[in-house]
């Protein structure tokens, strides 16, 4: 079997790159996922599959406890599934990719067009190549090899491409109100071919910062909202060291920062010549598997009101936690999932693979907490290069993680 | 004489007051100041004056070296001038005024409409009642009185109702270029009667501060631009001390920093879970009378360009000089027309007046180098209102500077 999955793989290669070469190419950022969803639709109803295109507009989607997004309006924003239905009597598997990508950030810092699909090297380029588009190949392939070559499986192999990840997850939170969970599930991030059973939960933060208004060239008479946002980020750097040294988990060993605190965005002062009196702080804190997203907002905030300057205690910076959320997720290290693909893995590269905590959220936290569906992260391509300008994708690794994901799934399911 | 002109002054007070509540009714925000000016014009027509009113669009003047505005339509916003010719023989003086005033802000903020012109309390409130329609007033009821009376003068007496100053001094670039020079210059700006020889110039700057983009779930694997912007920040505190240190001219000795680096406005980032590449801080910086502005700039140039940090040392912020400039200017403080206002203030007042180092640029440095008018700063109002919500002026300030500017013209041009 596994030679003749090789021989398709090898087969199928030319017009795999092909597929992906245009799925970046159609730029989905959010809100812009329409056209590549209905190409991902397309195709696999063009390999035989029924396929299920929706846009999430129900009260239960837009009301429920996790719903988080910054819009409310998917109409341009569709979900794709679809089910391979297996004989029955076998473990489902849900295979979960997600099509929309983060902005291109300065253009003037890519060596090309951000969505231009170039290959270079073996390495095809733009936003979202990485970011989960090649990993999204990884299950597309997977899908038409189990189809065409008919292979038999008990359990149901249950497909998303989904919308809105980027900012918390509507997308599955959607798949799995309509019904598409199962018993585990693999999402191919971006994880260099690690195996990743833990991953890190996030939730994003706006922090106000108030000063007092005066003409610049008298600004001893202000506060400046600047020079104590200035404070409140070396709080926050501060607070980032204190939870990460306090991480044990052997699983975030050989990570830097396990669980960061990013600060994204800043914007504050309205005239060069004025002392600014209001600065906004954007970023992100990681949360651990083991924490919960209450008790991490409750920290950062206790840790705001506690900075030791006599203004911000008495005009305290006021903190929203706005737009995304990802739960943290973990699939036991031993789960029967984690077994198999370990040792498919070992089949197909000859080498143990490295099990590792994830550096960040995925929809695996949705899935598990909201879906009742563990979840494994697996999937070709290097974080070092999402969110970066030049974001590439080894084309070998996609294929190598094609060739262990179709035989994780054999093996689940069968 | 004294006597008379107090007695002048006296029965002019209830149409001076009026006369202010109009002009800072007529709001007059930069590309708007016509109808302030037409009224300026008209009531020194009534008054039998001649009146030159005329719109800048030479080439000449929007081609100086010293032209800064942030447009070159000047077709709604005159310039006003006119002279009091003397009999010959004696020393001309300038008396220069600006009508524009900064934006009202955030109007939540007022206690009243932003041009109400109400008085309460012997304050008159409105935008740009201290700043510094308060001072022209004093220049107006002074144009009227020798007038009036009769008040026989050797040197002509030159007045400027200009637009523009509030972002570099267009509007006296061009009185200037018309002609309306003299042998010294009065500016009533907001000094709280104090009276300032030394006017500090100031420039705007615009730091471009870089990273490296990453996912903020790994951003360890990124250069944060916010966190390269407060080393950034840091130095320019620096910067201000060592420059503040080395002043030791005494009429900067109670100015808690006489040549302040204000940072005004900070904007960077795109996204809370991605590292932030390129932030911008934007800026004013102070400018001594005996410096000048190619100085300054190459100074915060190199300060920046030294930075010790690898980082920044290899992708070094770039500074742009945007927007508004104001050159510095000083008389010296032996000056003949220093020696008569000071004697003038201690006649009419009974005591010394404060003389200072102002904190701010004002249209002084244009007449100094670009006019040779040598220019002081004296009038009425505090700038702790200026530019502030709820900005007023008290009267009686106003008709007491108007009386020491009377018997100062009267001494110096006599």
């Amino acid at each position: 079997m596994k030679d003749q999955i090789s021989a398709w793989i090898a087969n199928e290669k030319q017009e795999g790159i092909q597929l992906l070469q245009k799925m970046v190419q159609l730029e989905s950022e959010q809100g812009h996922e329409e056209r590549v969803q209905l190409l991902v639709a397309n195709k696999l109803k063009e390999w035989g599959m029924d396929v299920d295109v929706w846009y999430p507009d129900e009260k239960e989607f837009l009301e429920h406890p996790y719903f988080c997004a910054t819009r409310t309006d998917f109409s341009k924003s569709p979900n794709v599934a679809t089910v391979l239905k297996g004989t029955g009597g076998g473990r489902s598997i849900v295979l979960n990719g997600h099509v929309d990508v983060v902005p291109p950030g300065d253009v003037k810092q890519w060596s090309d067009h951000p969505y231009s699909g170039d290959i270079r090297d073996g390495k095809l380029y733009g936003r979202g190549a990485t970011d989960m588009k090649g990993g999204n190949l990884c299950l597309l392939l997977a899908l038409k090899c189990l189809k065409e070559l008919q292979v038999p499986l008990k359990g149901d192999v249950i497909f998303h491409s989904v919308m809105e990840e980027e900012s918390g997850g509507a997308g599955t939170l959607a798949a799995i109100l309509r019904g598409y969970t199962g018993d585990a599930a693999l999402i191919p991030e971006p994880t260099n071919l690690k195996i990743f059973p833990s991953q890190q939960g996030s939730m994003w933060f706006r922090i106000h910062v108030y000063g007092r208004a005066a003409h610049g060239g008298t600004r001893y008479e202000g506060v400046s909202a600047l020079e104590k946002a200035t404070t409140v980020i070396t709080a926050l750097q501060n607070l980032e060291k204190k939870r990460n040294d306090a991480i044990t988990d052997p699983l975030y060993e050989k990570i830097p920062i396990p669980l960061p605190i990013n600060l994204g965005k800043i914007q504050g002062g309205e005239w060069p010549s004025s002392v600014p009196d209001h600065v906004i702080i954007e970023g992100r804190i990681g949360v651990a598997p083991t924490e919960s997203l209450d008790d991490v907002r409750a920290e950062l905030e206790e840790w705001i009101e506690q900075i030791e300057d006599d203004w911000l205690r008495q005009h305290p910076p006021t903190v929203e936690w706005f737009g995304a959320q990802w739960l943290p997720g973990a699939i036991p290290t031993h789960h029967e999932l984690m077994n198999i693909l370990s040792a498919t893995y070992k089949h197909v590269r000859g080498s143990e693979p490295v099990v590792e905590a994830s550096p960040w959220g995925t929809d695996g936290g949705l899935l598990t907490a909201v879906g009742h569906t563990p979840s494994l992260v697996f999937g070709p391509g290097v974080t070092s290069v999402a969110h970066y300008p030049d974001e590439y994708i080894e084309l070998d690794a996609v294929f190598e993680a094609t060739e262990i994901i179709i035989g994780t799934i054999i093996a689940w399911c069968e």
